[in-house]
């Protein structure tokens, strides 16, 4: 991996020489040796990022080698990758072996002080180590949120319409075409920029002038982010770095970074849910640390993690759920995002995706779904069924009976009042007070338009996410059920007046 | 209480034959016996429910049993009933003891194993050893929330307008009668459903078939459940099951659960108070298990149940504030979910109150309070006394008149701001642009309504929790003044608008 | 200080003389001794006010003297006053040495007891022994606040327009006068208030009869209070009495006081953000209390003080951030509060600022900076290269780099979508829709003007945050782009519906 060290400027060998010392001791306490690369890394990054090396001496990564790391086996493994290249079997997880592996397959790789090194790490170079992670990832919705909104035309003229730099001349507005500045900091901050090289810059540094690749859409962690080694995702997203705390990863904040927002309250509603409070409340005489995770004594209520994701057992042992990144094997209804709540899609890339009306949109404009790209009744019982194993380690069958029929009552209704919103839409389309598929015109640029996206987009989503969830005030004043049908309301307000003055 | 041995299913014996060692060790470091019948209970559901049974084995109930418990007294004392049936007195309060309680009254009792079991634990079970907590309860508003909200025939209508599906035929809007499903998900969620018994159903289970009752409105734990043994509310709504845990109580997150939405923002507010900057930045110092609880020791500052609840002393010893489970006895002002503030009610059972007009509000539309139905003047001094107190312990007098006299004046001046958006709707009916009071149709179902709703329901009330709770800017831009006074111009503008186009 | 001995009533005598062998353990386990007033103090105040003396016990103030804090020098001293008078160093910083100072500059002096004691503790009473921090404060907008706000003639309007009671007559709505209480809970909250004596009031109280000052504008924290010893400020706004704890400074919810309403949601979008959700899943494990603050190691991610305001070093103890009271000496932009981000202004003290159409605004109505009033370019990097040393503590270049070229983008961009709705804004006045600045009428007191106000003040002071400090949604859906163009769309579609019906 090291290509070349003669590059090396001696100034460098002389920082090295006077502080390898050091080098040794930044991982104080730690059985774990470091490898020279790693060495050489920290020597001079103890000082240019003190930051990272300090958090990364936390991590499990610094404190252990994956020779160490497999002694651990059955439920409590923490490596899934059965062959793990030799070299690395005896160092710790350090700079060096996730900075420059892989370095033949990414465009990012540049010399760095004789080292091919990257700064992009990616699933590709987790999967060394993590290889069942990566795998399941790449199924999950979220590894191609970037793709699923970018290649998705009607999504793509969604973005424009928000990220856009609008001017308002003669009565008349006008939307420029979005900067890809605004677009990294806007909906691809959650969804994942594309990473690519567009070229080298050179750089005055304490140590001298070095040369990095300059790169687009940098930085970015969202969990669809397209890679420059061709892959797409980004573990960081949940998994901080240079911790890369399980811990962190079981606790909501890191879920709320992106499940947040009127488009997808989750972590709003967790917070309110007993569930949540239970957390907020108890969770610090809990053990996140523990693999496998045992409910009732490692932690006494679900976390986002818990229920989506986590490998959990019962104090006998029993496995109640098996650990899971690709998530949606444990959700049967895909419950945001979209105009209507629908059966999860069959492929994670939804690419493809087409309805009858030649949308790409999974249901029909009325709410039909399209049915040969989702999963079918038989799939979306076992995937409730996986779930509510879950819900009853803790729960009598008629409460989770109960609770499961709501939820879906809630699908059913909310469904409709997306569909009576879209029927005012469509009646507004019809008189020509707006314009819309009809007139080959964006869905989402006039203020009616906008009226009817908030109805799905926030109203529906938050009702749905609150009867999955208990989230109690998310289904009814916060941004749930009153507003679905306070937007009704004002919607044909909107139209009796408009229809009113233009008569 | 044990109904029918017989029945019990060979099985089972096999199974409690099987791990019943393991059933004593599910106490593990406890000193509190479990009943014959609790073990028997736990040799089963540790492996059906196992989180419920780790859960319960962190709480108090299963560390302890009465009869230790009663050596305790005074201020530290944690049972309040001075009879506690003889049978309970030296077992751990486990699963048999709550839930074959009183099974005689309860609709929902059932054989389960030759035991008389039922779901539904209800505040009258949990008098059985905490008399006094139940009967403050019982006067507490929140444990009629449900009657309250269903049995008034005005709030009755208006939570049909939010829960209802609407449809759009012919630019008119119809709403559908709310379906039970929705209403449990909704409003019901935190006021409470009733909870009957509709029938049973024969499951089968990992331990063969078993006939369970059939439950309306089930699960639930909402403040003013109906119960299926005729008692009103859950003390699980606060008291998270089956740790029971002090903390929790004591904690804002459980008030959050439903007082959180813009409806009732007290704990945003919280939030942003220095009383709740104090408590999110140093609670992890502090004790919350401590009973009585010691202000300046056990907590330097207020949580909500400090202020509405909780028994506190000050280091001396000396009572600062009673226990009080009925919690408006501290309290001279209702501030929300009315269209405008006023005296407290003098019953927890508000069905009977009618204003001049024949409505069942506590204040005539214009606001004067309908005096017969609310606690006088002395009674009002009486219980701001006894929140001041509370006060008094941290702050001089006068930075507590000071804040009580801003209170006061935002009371005033939000029923001021509400009473001008009433009168613009007033004049909207008058011009016949929406149709309410005078003809006969529902306050709550056009859009200029839900504007006023809004008015009352969540930007006075946010003023007023912001003023009572020192919240800043929910006050001002959050939900505060800024939209009282932005929604008043939004309402002229459409009443300007709709006499302009039916002119 | 002690003004006149003989007033003293004898019931005071006897209490003192009864529980001051109590006064002396009220600070057990500290070294530090009390100074004679303060132990006189608290033998009374134990009793009166016991949760101010407990709190105080916690504090540092109430554990070591000023001669002990001396020693510590460099950059772990806390004093940073070269001259403390003599007599206060060696006792304790209790209550007397506080409410006493200054004594003769104090309007709200008073004869307590026989000590000359003021209520309100001010800058200028903490700056005796911290007095750096106090000068560097004086230099910070904040302590501005509440000068720049009411004497600016055009924000006192729109405080009236947000605070003034309403009335609706005759298809017309009045605003009354904002009242004194109002402003005081409302924007005077966060930014002060005027704390003026009016006169005196005598009170019965547990000790007998007192007389103590009537203060207006009392209780008040904000940051720009005016005192009645003439200083600005409140140091309590940020370092919560009585405990004064270093630990709370440096978590974010202090600053979520007055930091998290949608005009400037500053907390909120920490809290999404990665630096958020590090800091709230693993702060647990953080040493808060440290000085100076070592970063990897104290703390793994910035809390808001680790960025705008803390000393910080490196593990080699290398100084990463000094120290500031100041904070814009890290902040090249403002961002917030006004109608147009722009450099920052040059003085803290904002009252002379007009642009030149005369109004009192750093920008022109159109965006262009008032340059003679702001910083230049030299100074915007300078503060620029100040801040980016604490991200590259952690962050490679290209990050940063990528980060604030971002960050200045969205700048440019929301100024650009206030800029349109500016536009709309002057159509309409132009069109006698509304009435505004050439009809020398209120700018924010209609219904159109209330929607341009939302442009800048809530979503893009959103979209700004979020864009600085990482926040996702808050840029996008949660009062961030989606916002800015569905309000273009709303505040467009307003105009014709107006245009044509006034036609």
């Amino acid at each position: 991996m090291r290509k070349n060290d003669l590059v090396l400027v001696p100034v460098l060998w002389l920082t090295i020489f006077t502080i390898s010392g050091h080098a040794t001791e930044t991982n104080p306490g730690n059985s774990a040796t470091l490898s020279p690369a790693t060495e050489e890394c920290i020597s001079c990054h103890i000082a240019v990022s003190p930051g990272i090396v300090a958090d990364w001496e936390k991590s499990r990564h610094a404190q252990t080698n994956p020779r160490e790391a497999k002694k651990q086996t059955g439920l409590e493994s923490k490596l899934s990758s059965d062959k793990i290249p030799e070299k690395l079997l005896d160092y710790a997880v350090g700079c060096s072996e996730c900075h420059t592996m892989n370095f033949d397959k990414h465009r990012d790789t540049f010399d760095h002080n004789g080292y091919a090194v990257h700064v992009v790490v990616t699933p590709l170079d987790c999967s060394t180590c993590h290889s069942i992670e990566a795998k399941q990832f790449s199924e999950n919705l979220m590894s191609h949120a970037h793709v699923n909104l970018v290649r998705n035309s009607l999504y793509k003229d969604f973005t424009e319409s928000v990220n856009g730099v609008q001017t308002f001349e003669d009565m008349k507005i006008s939307v420029q075409p979005s900067d890809s500045e605004t677009n990294a900091d806007s909906c691809l901050f959650c969804h994942g920029t594309a990473v690519e090289v567009t070229g080298s810059v050179s750089k005055d540094t304490d140590l001298g002038e070095m040369t990095f690749p300059i790169l687009t859409g940098w930085p970015n962690q969202g969990v669809g982010r397209l890679n420059p080694d061709g892959s797409q995702g980004s573990c960081a997203a949940c998994h901080a770095r240079h911790q890369f705390s399980i811990e962190m990863a079981r606790k909501p904040y890191t879920c709320a970074e992106c499940h947040k927002g009127p488009d997808v309250p989750a972590y709003k509603v967790y917070g309110v849910s007993k569930h949540g409070n239970i957390y907020s409340s108890l969770n610090k005489d809990w053990d996140f640390k523990r693999v496998p995770w045992t409910l009732g004594k490692d932690f006494t209520s679900p976390t986002c993690a818990a229920c989506h994701l986590s490998l959990i057992v019962d104090e006998e042992g029993q496995v109640v759920a098996e650990r899971s990144h690709q998530m949606n094997d444990r959700l049967p209804w895909r419950i945001f995002g979209l105009i209507y709540a629908h059966p999860h899609p069959i492929s994670a890339d939804l690419t493809d995706i087409k309805n009858k009306e030649g949308l790409p949109l999974p249901t029909e404009f009325s709410g039909q779904p399209v049915k040969q790209f989702l999963i079918g009744t038989d799939e979306q019982f076992k995937r409730k069924k996986t779930m509510q194993k879950i819900c009853l380690a803790c729960h009598g069958s008629s409460w989770v009976d109960g609770h499961w029929a709501r939820f879906e009552n809630t699908i059913k209704t909310t469904n409709e009042m997306t569909l009576t919103a879209t029927k005012i839409l469509e009646l507004a389309w019809a008189k020509g007070l707006a314009k819309g598929l009809a007139q080959n015109d964006s869905l989402f640029n006039e203020s009616i338009e906008k009226k009817w996206i908030e109805q799905w987009l926030f109203f529906a989503n938050s009702t749905r996410f609150s009867s999955a969830m208990c989230g109690g005030d998310y289904g009814v004043f916060e941004n749930g059920r009153w507003s679905l049908s306070k937007n009704i309301s004002d919607m044909t307000n909107w139209l009796e007046i408009h229809m009113a003055v233009t008569k």
